[in-house]
C-alpha cells in the first residue's frame, strides 16, 4: 500500500489517502495543542508515544468487540484506518468532574459522579467546538435519533472495557473524548484516537496527571509521562 | 390577602410571603437587565407592562388546558400565584434561530428551525447560566428523567398555543423561556412569567422586535414596543 495525497491535516495527525479506497493512512505529529489551539508546541518524540498507545488501546478494544476502524500500526508514527464518513462530534464521556465540567457547574475536581455522563460537542474550531444537545445535533442533521442512540450505547461499552484495562495498571479513568464515523452501509465505527491525548488519566496511587493536563496546566514535561502510560499498557499486553 | 416578608428579590420581580403558605405574591419591578445583569437600567412602565402581559398569557394558557402556577392579577404591578419548589432551570424553546443559538452555531438568524428545539440553561448568575443537558440535569439532582420528560412536554404544549395566540395578533414566536416549579405532591406547574422579557417577539408584516432584543441590542425605547404587544393581546381578548 502507497500513501498517496493529504486528505486532512489536524492538530495533531495527518490523514492521507491510498491506493485502497476505503483505507487512510495516519501519521501522529509532535504537535500539542491546547486552548483550541491557542497554546501550541513541537514535542518531540509525542506523535510516537501516541500512535503506539491508540494502536494498543483500538487493538484492545477490537479483542473486546468494539467496532472500531483500526486496521494497524505501521511504523511508530504510522497507522493504517478505515475510510469512513465521519459525524462532526466530539463525545466525551465523564467518571469524576474535572476540567470544563468542574468549571461549568462548579463542582469539584475530583468529584466521583454518580453514573457516566455524556456530552456532545460540535467539532469546529472555528466556532469553538459549542456544546450540543441531542435536539441540537438532529436539527443541524449531524446525525439522527438512532445514530445517537447508537454512539451513546457505543461509548458507555468503551468506558466499561477502558476503565477495566486502565484500574489494572492503576490508572483513573476520569474522562475521555471519542469520535465516530460512518460506513457506507450505515454501521457505526468508534474512530479517531485513544490516547493521554484525550483521556484524563490519573495515577490511582499517586492521583498525579498522566495526560494532556501535564500540558495544558504547564505541570511539567509531557513526554515521560505520556512514556509511562505506555509502558504500563504494554505490561498489560505480556500479562 | 396580605403580604407579608420579602422571600425573594430577582432582576425583575420581587417575591413576598403572604398569610397564606401556598400563595405568593409578586411584585414587578421597572428593572431592565441584559447580558447576565452587566446592563441594567430603569426603565419606567416596564414592570406594569410585563405584569399584565403575564397575567393575560397565563389566564389564556389556562383556558388551553396548561397546568399553571397563576392565581390573580392584583393590581398594574402585583400578582398572586402558587408557591412551589422550583427547578433551578431556564427551558428554552426555539422555533426559529436567533440569540445566542445563531452565534454559537452560526445559523443565520431568522431560519426557521425545521421543528422546534429546547434546550436548558443552569438558573445560577454566578456561573453565567450554563447549557446542559439531560444527564447533567439528573446528575446534579436538579429534576429526574422523568420530570424531564414532562417539563419537556408542557414546554412544547406551550409552544402550540402561544404559536397560535400570537398569530392571530401577526406576531412571529421566535423563541421563549420557561421556568417550571414542584406542588408538594409532585405535580409539575408552569411558572415564572411569559412577556417580551422572555419571549423573542417579531412583527410578521415588518419583522420589528416586539421584545427585550429592543434594549439589549439598543433599537430603541422598550415601552412603546411592550406597550404594542399588551395592546395586540388584549384585542384577542376581546374577540
Amino acid at each position: 500500500m502507497e500513501k498517496q495525497e493529504l486528505l486532512y491535516e489536524g492538530k495533531a495527525k495527518k490523514l492521507y489517502k491510498t491506493s485502497e479506497s476505503d483505507v487512510i493512512w495516519v501519521e501522529y505529529l509532535n504537535q500539542a495543542t491546547a486552548l483550541n489551539g491557542k497554546k501550541k508546541d513541537l514535542i518531540k518524540g509525542k506523535g510516537s508515544l501516541n500512535n503506539q498507545i491508540t494502536s494498543l488501546v483500538f487493538r484492545m478494544l477490537t479483542e473486546a468487540g468494539v467496532p472500531n476502524h483500526f486496521k494497524k500500526k505501521l511504523s511508530e508514527t504510522e497507522q493504517l484506518i478505515e475510510a469512513m464518513t465521519m459525524f462532526p462530534l466530539e463525545v466525551v464521556l465523564r467518571n469524576v468532574s474535572a476540567g470544563s465540567f468542574s468549571k461549568r457547574f462548579d463542582v469539584k475536581e475530583g468529584t466521583p459522579l454518580a453514573k457516566p455522563i455524556i456530552e456532545f460537542y460540535l467539532k469546529d474550531d472555528k466556532l469553538d467546538d459549542p456544546m450540543m444537545n441531542e435536539d441540537h445535533i438532529q436539527l443541524l442533521g449531524l446525525a439522527t435519533a438512532k445514530e445517537i442512540k447508537e454512539i451513546k450505547k457505543m461509548t458507555l461499552e468503551v468506558n466499561k472495557v477502558l476503565q477495566k484495562l486502565f484500574k489494572e495498571i492503576d490508572i483513573q479513568l476520569v474522562d475521555f473524548k471519542l469520535e465516530f464515523g460512518k460506513q457506507a452501509d450505515g454501521t457505526i465505527l468508534l474512530a479517531d484516537e485513544i490516547s493521554p491525548d484525550t483521556c484524563r488519566l490519573w495515577d490511582v496511587k499517586t492521583g498525579e496527571h498522566l495526560d494532556k493536563d501535564v500540558y495544558r496546566r504547564d505541570l511539567g514535561n509531557l513526554v515521560p509521562v505520556y512514556q509511562e502510560v505506555f509502558e504500563r499498557l504494554l505490561k498489560l499486553e505480556s500479562i
